[in-house]
């Protein structure tokens, strides 16, 4: 069902949208005040259930790339990736009839919308991530063969690149995170054009309208001076999400964190208060994996945030401080991210890890 | 008046545009070997005067770019820089009429024979650089206010960027540069798409035709056993090159050569036989500047290329070697490469060196 976003909806969406952000994705307030002054103007923000989506419309990916920690530093006019989109259709020769997000996670939850309501297309509610990921390869619309590119890439001074790779979508990320790196480090882009049968076959569905959901369970939460957490695992439990737990409640300890190749890497490190249990979490824009001593408590493509022990506001990976009293949640991933080709391409493998993939409900938390 | 290429005339053009390639423009004997083989197979090259051009033609100029060590690596297949034109055909909408070189030096005075036989376009005699530079910004094309974008590139593997900066022509080389180390470290474009009025206006005429001149002058010297550098320098006084000059004979007493930035850069440096001077050339793909000590006996954009004691065979920057016994040539550029824009462009300053630039045919040479 259609659902028409509201000014109230925006800020629960943004939280939810960080929670699945797992820590990455950008920060999303940026992109709540650029998306409320639209709204605020007047226009509007259609999300569409998948299911509405016409078999053979045309329907384009919209995100931005790049080290979350640039985006904060340079701060979008909104254009940006109105122009990828539109550079993109010029170069397919048709118009788009949708726009679906890369990820439903961070910023990139808002970017569409700021897209939708400037052009008017709706917003498929779904995404290629089903949280946030680091990579343009790492989208189960490739996963299931969907050719990423042709891309539309556009900065803040409105330089545009296409880049045609075919299939071969490793390849187009390749590209792309070299251009967004000489566009000074984030770039808007327009991706994976495709059709409405393959939104249907390839998305993870109902992701934005979850995260609404899930930014609004933590808000009443609040309100209702209920523990935020334990009314986020209740939530998730009838979701294709299904699993979230608390891995470990402690305060950050230390921050390794560097911008390299055009990502945020590094790790941190939580302890409880008592000092007893130390939890390492490694993340490269995201939270990849999370250790206790050798012990794996979650890993990638399962979800790990981190969110302020209280209010459960969740806390981006470059927004982590010493002495941040902190709870560790982790999310299992739907069964379409779960797949031996998923895991192939976003699995622990993909990013250099050693250990096989375990779905974290089956992890031990203690 | 148009002149139709025939086989015999191809090794004399790769040696005058090995000359002209000032030491960089990559080695034109991979692309000689490649146009030869579409001579053979009956396919005709046509180089057309600049007047022959009609006002309202598109005119695209065609390159391979990168640094020239890696194409010696990775020897194109030949489909690459058509690829790269009738991409940036789809992209403006419009097939070109004609194509024109890039830079008359080296390699980059075949590939544009290479798109023409396999095309059937012409090729406008003359080019924007009028020796070889290693940027894309640094064509009098650009010079005289044509874009060099939309910028079409491929490499071997057939993956398309196009770049679009408006205006901005060193964007584009920056970007394209950036997609070019990502591709391996050579690909090959298709840009500065404009009219044939902006050719007449900006290109430096009969540049191929001048090349074919001096590689023939030099062959037909050998074979009369005349002095070739000699027969050079009277063949340039009646062109708008004008001045030829031996700058030094020596050894080649040392060479120090990188391939840093997607660039070939380094020094060489050259002594009399008796040992009593020496002359150090700077390099970035191309020779940048001749010293003496500290005294300069010439400087970018005046051509400076080194040469074969007794054959006068070109001999490329990456293809100096100790003990070689060479002459040091150089050629003073045409009045429309000495304007105020141009050295602002392509002068000293835009390579970071500090001295002035000085007419060669104005410095002493011992």
């Amino acid at each position: 069902m259609a659902i028409t976003l509201q000014l109230d909806d925006l800020p629960d969406l943004a939280r939810g949208a960080a929670l699945l952000g797992t820590g990455g994705g950008g920060d999303p307030y940026i992109g709540l005040l650029l998306v409320s002054a639209e709204l605020e103007r007047g226009r509007t923000i259609t999300l569409i259930d998948p299911d509405e989506v016409d078999d053979d419309a045309l329907v384009v990916a919209s995100a931005f790339m790049g080290a979350p920690t640039v985006v904060i530093e340079k701060i979008p006019g909104g254009d940006e990736p109105v122009i990828a989109l539109r550079r993109l259709e010029q170069h397919l020769g048709r118009a788009a009839d949708a726009i679906i997000p890369m990820e439903c996670g961070g910023l990139n939850s808002m970017v569409p919308l700021l897209v939708a309501a400037r052009t008017g297309l709706p917003v498929v509610d779904g995404d290629g991530m089903g949280r946030a990921f680091p990579e343009l390869q790492m989208e189960t619309f490739g996963v299931y063969g969907v050719s990423g590119s042709p891309i539309a890439i556009c900065n803040e001074r409105k330089h545009v690149t296409v880049i045609d790779t075919g299939p071969d979508n490793h390849s187009m990320e390749w590209y792309a995170r070299g251009t967004t790196i000489r566009m000074g480090g984030v770039s808007y882009i327009a991706e994976y054009p495709m059709t409405g049968a393959q939104v249907k076959r390839t998305a993870i569905p109902r992701t934005m309208s979850l995260a609404l959901r899930l930014g609004r369970v933590i808000r009443e939460a609040r309100e209702q001076h209920r523990d935020p957490f334990e009314a986020l695992t209740e939530c998730l439990s009838d979701t294709i999400y299904q699993h979230g737990r608390v891995l470990l409640e402690g305060k950050v300890v230390d921050v390794e964190r560097r911008s390299a190749d055009g990502f945020v890497r590094g790790t941190a490190r939580i302890s409880t208060f008592d000092g007893s249990r130390t939890v390492e979490l490694t993340f490269q824009n995201e939270h990849l994996v999370a250790r206790d001593g050798k012990r794996l408590l979650a890993i990638v493509p399962d979800l790990i945030s981190v969110l302020d022990a209280e209010s459960a506001a969740p806390i981006t990976t470059e927004a982590l401080r010493y002495g941040q009293r902190v709870r560790i949640f982790a999310i299992s991933t739907p069964p379409i991210m779960r797949t031996p080709e998923a895991l192939e391409v976003f699995g622990p493998r993909a990013f250099g890890l050693d250990e096989d993939w375990t779905p974290v409900e089956e992890l031990s938390t203690v």
